[in-house]
């Protein structure tokens, strides 16, 4: 495929480019239409790419686009899935770039080429190598599977409306495997597969003392402040050894076994770099775990977004009557998203002094889950990956949440696999995503060779 | 004085309200031009109320306003201060008449006529009280005082320009009080003086961790989150009963005697009309203290504003870069606002934990100040306000802040004399801000009283 690549390069920047244009925002409504026209144009990649049949099908919210190319009802049968939608590119003024005008430039930090703007990896950039990895063993005649692609708008706030769609077509998506690049990879040096995602409960929690917001020198001192109460909330969801403190948080965590945990820790991990790269002198996480396993294997609990008061320029002496903020909670395989979702609400509802009012919105969940290192189709994936970065990947947990998939693998009865080709530099759902060239490359040679050795 | 009142009022209103039509938003630089305007229009109206001179005088900031009438050396002389700046009208929207274009209505809750528009009290509508007393003395020939006029343009956004100005004319300002109408009554039944303002230390915390927002799925657990360290630093401010938990803090606070505290509890307040205005079940404050005491007599700390992380529609799984909070404290006299800037950033700084960075600007601050109750004037206030109310004023501690006051007191070693006649009803800052003509008169009446036991 490297030979592919080579001649088609251009081209599959252009395309690529054209998706990366549209500004899919799926959290923001205003965005509606970009969603529509970004299914469109993905529909039509697809259909370049010689797939038999293409449509975009109208969901309860944003549309599905779904594919196929039949080849032979004998050949196994690959689902890929990706999803078209994007985080807001906000804080718009950190970007070097515009977000949604993609350039190829250098990384100044390691003058490596990357494709930069919203989506260039998560996952516009990652689902696109499926498109060209097909599209060349198509057009070389090496295709020797049924493909079938489902790319939702929804990802990034939750796949609300994936989960039905499936359900009605259970039949149009049977298949052997579901197809993943929307993961990283360890770093650099250390190509891994995924084998467990983290599950996913995110809340919105409102502090409300009094009815409106005061002089903070009439009543300061008098009356509680719902920003303090908030921060005291949010000071006691941790304990000192940097457990969630919620009742039942922790009651359906599986412990690993120690060779479990043993092979886990054969990822390289670097500490230094680790703290350098993120510039930080120290680091804080659950007493009794790594890094790795806090991040892989270990449920946690972070505020997103907090807001409340007065926050523009200069002093307003403010006694604001309500606080915010966006908690999330990643969750590991066994523990559910509607458990955990139940309890955090009961808990902080039992917490709430009886000086303010507190409410509490669901805004996103989803389940962890597992995949077995021992499938045909893992060790396939691995094969192809070792040949093309000539180390044997390591079987890794991403501490990230795909939520739709462990709904996708229970409904279509159906493994996922994660190839990821992301790296922790490519900066994905903050300013200056970028998308390593090597990577895409790499990955699209890498998708190519899986094919191939999964026979 | 009522009976010139009524023969004036339309008068009385046209000039207030050509004062009232100027936008003189300190703090926004494009109403430059409005407050010098304001400014000249300021001291017309003071030389047609009977000034011998007046002046605009220019300063580094906004003009200050000068004029007096000298009548005999040996009489007392009256310093008047008040502003002519007023706060920007946002959000616009909120209200039901032109900031800019006041009116004469009904309130619409009680049916009481009210001057309606930004600086119908604070402080135009409250400082043209003392020019049209200052008239009706002259006028009748009872004025036994020499008065003086100082009216800055900078009250709203911390009078950065007059003590500098003060400093180069202390003996043109020489004088026996200064005589300020720029504050509250407890009550519409309950007249009554202030006799001690709190100081003010505003403060802008920022707290970094990581130096890029990242996926909360990829690091959540492993590196400490910005937005709940400072919720942690945050929540550790207060202690268990309610007290600032900053080393210190309480050292210069005079702890008031038995008697004081007996008199300041005079002034009557229903706890349940409190809480049921605020639509709040439980009030939280310092233990070992009442409502009135904790916003009287003892400093506080609150948090004005917050944000960090996400904070737009739907859900966003960051762990963010930074957090910030703007924090301010309101001192009682003796407590040195620059000696609390200092130990609050000392704290901050000792508690900040190693795995982020704290950063920490100073936004604001003043001293607050006491008023003796036993001086002439403030009997001589007293007495006046008895006779125009029917009940004895309560001294009163204001919880909020004018802290060119403290300033100008210890410049021109005079004490200020708070007769303010606002109501909490007057949403001063707010939208839909007014003075209840009842009010207007009632201070005009009082002022001119004042002036006549005064001596």
């Amino acid at each position: 495929m490297k030979h592919y690549i080579q001649e088609n390069k251009e081209r599959f920047y252009e395309e690529l480019f054209s998706l990366l244009r549209i500004p899919s925002i799926s959290a923001k409504p205003e965005h509606k239409p970009d969603m529509l026209r970004c299914a469109e144009r993905l529909k039509e990649l697809i259909l370049e790419a010689g797939a038999d049949k293409a449509g975009v099908y109208p969901t309860a919210g944003n549309p599905v686009v779904y594919a196929e190319k039949i080849l032979d009802p004998s050949y196994k049968t690959v689902l890929v899935y990706g999803h078209y939608d994007v985080q807001p590119p906000e804080p718009l003024e950190k970007w070097r770039t515009d977000p949604f005008e993609p350039v190829i430039d250098k990384d100044p930090a390691t003058g490596e080429e990357a494709i930069w703007g919203r989506g260039a990896n998560d996952d516009k950039g990652q689902l696109f190598m499926h498109l060209k990895a097909f599209e060349f063993l198509l057009k070389t005649g090496k295709l020797k599977h049924n493909v079938k692609f489902i790319f939702e708008g929804e990802e990034e706030v939750g796949s609300g409306s994936l989960p039905a769609w499936v359900k009605e077509n259970k039949d149009l998506l049977k298949a052997d495997v579901i197809l993943v690049s929307d993961t990283t990879m360890i770093s650099d040096k250390v190509p891994s597969i995924n084998c467990g995602m983290r599950g996913l409960a995110y809340l919105e929690v409102t502090v409300t003392g009094p009815n409106k917001d005061l002089h903070s020198g009439h009543y300061g001192g008098a009356i509680a402040n719902p920003i303090t109460t908030l921060c005291e909330m949010i000071a006691s969801l941790h304990d000192q050894d940097g457990r969630v403190a919620i009742p039942g948080f922790y009651d359906d965590v599986v412990e690993l076994s120690a060779e479990d945990r043993a092979q886990l820790a054969r990822a390289p991990f670097d500490l230094e770099e680790y703290k350098k790269f993120l510039d930080i002198k120290e680091i804080k996480g659950e007493k009794g775990y790594t890094t790795m396993e806090r991040t892989g294997i270990r449920p946690c609990l972070d505020v997103c977004g907090i807001w409340g008061g007065y926050t523009g320029e200069g002093a307003k002496t403010v006694l604001p009557s309500t606080a915010h903020a966006k908690i999330s909670m990643r969750l590991v395989p066994n523990q559910l998203s509607s458990k955990i979702t139940k309890l955090f609400k009961e808990h902080l509802l039992a917490i709430a002094p009886p000086y303010v009012k507190v409410e509490i919105l669901e805004r996103e969940g989803g389940n962890g889950f597992l995949i077995p290192i021992s499938s045909s189709a893992y060790q396939a994936a691995s094969k192809a990956m070792e040949e093309v970065y000539g180390v044997q990947p390591v079987p890794s947990r991403g501490g990230g949440s795909i939520a739709v998939l462990a709904e996708m693998q229970q409904i279509l009865g159906i493994d996922p696999l994660l190839m990821g080709f992301g790296l922790e530099r490519d900066t994905i759902h903050s300013p200056n995503e970028s998308y390593l060239l090597r990577q895409f490359f790499a990955g699209m040679e890498s998708i190519a060779l899986f094919y191939q050795y999964w026979n």
